[in-house]
């Protein structure tokens, strides 16, 4: 018997936090880019010198994005291409293609975060570069304007 | 003159691809939180055996969970209690509360992954009822209905 009541207790209490929407993958994944646009953009806005350089928020952004830019496949389930979303649907006839374009992505934001913590910001800058490359290689063919 | 080029390529490299619109911190907290969400329903699911136990899945969860746990704050800067939010005034009215409330969500979620990495299930359901309370202790006060 109180095996159950703290059962009951544990569900009401997850039920009444979170509400248990049904997972969304297409908020769950377009969240991710959100998260990793926001840590490109700190990086950008330094690079570009729109914001004052400063190593430690510089190294944290490009963890942050490193650790994201490995979560944006799980949003992609088979039968997540309708819906509020700019996805193509290309994306689950080619799924493979797909798959390599994010590798591609996530290996050009690991060397993004090595050369962050080295510190050197003139390498920084060439490899934001080559990260938003890989970022517009994959819009261009697999998201909708 | 080279390095002007380089540096017009970037920008519009940078551009095109994310067209650099305004960070929103409304959207950026939101998309922490989508993705706590996620991951703690992966394994809320687990523990009242909606879905099967997989060790791995669970503990890549907690994992992910504890990471983005330490994010939010970031997404609360003064001046971003307007906008399309649940967030009520009164965080920003006593953000150190506000702040030892993310500490101590932040802190239970640490032991859901040491509890995840050891594998034991029954200590992990316990320590999801915690997690769960201190997420809506903090909705109950600062969270619009």
């Amino acid at each position: 018997m109180r095996k159950f009541q703290v059962l009951f207790l544990l569900v009401s209490i997850l039920s009444s936090s979170f509400a248990f929407s049904k997972p969304d993958p297409i908020k769950y994944r377009k969240s991710v880019y959100q998260i990793m646009g926001w840590h490109f953009g700190i990086m950008a806005a330094m690079a570009k010198g729109k914001k004052g350089y400063d190593r430690d928020v510089f190294m944290r952004s490009a963890a942050i994005l490193r650790f994201v830019s490995n979560l944006p496949l799980e949003g992609f389930p088979v039968g997540s291409e309708k819906g509020n979303t700019k996805a193509k649907p290309e994306i689950w006839l080619d799924m493979k293609d797909f798959e390599e374009k994010m590798l591609q992505m996530q290996q050009e934001v690991s060397v993004l975060e090595e050369i962050a913590n080295i510190g050197d910001l003139r390498k920084a800058k060439k490899q934001i570069g080559k990260v938003g490359r890989s970022c517009k290689s994959c819009h261009d063919k697999y998201k909708t304007k």
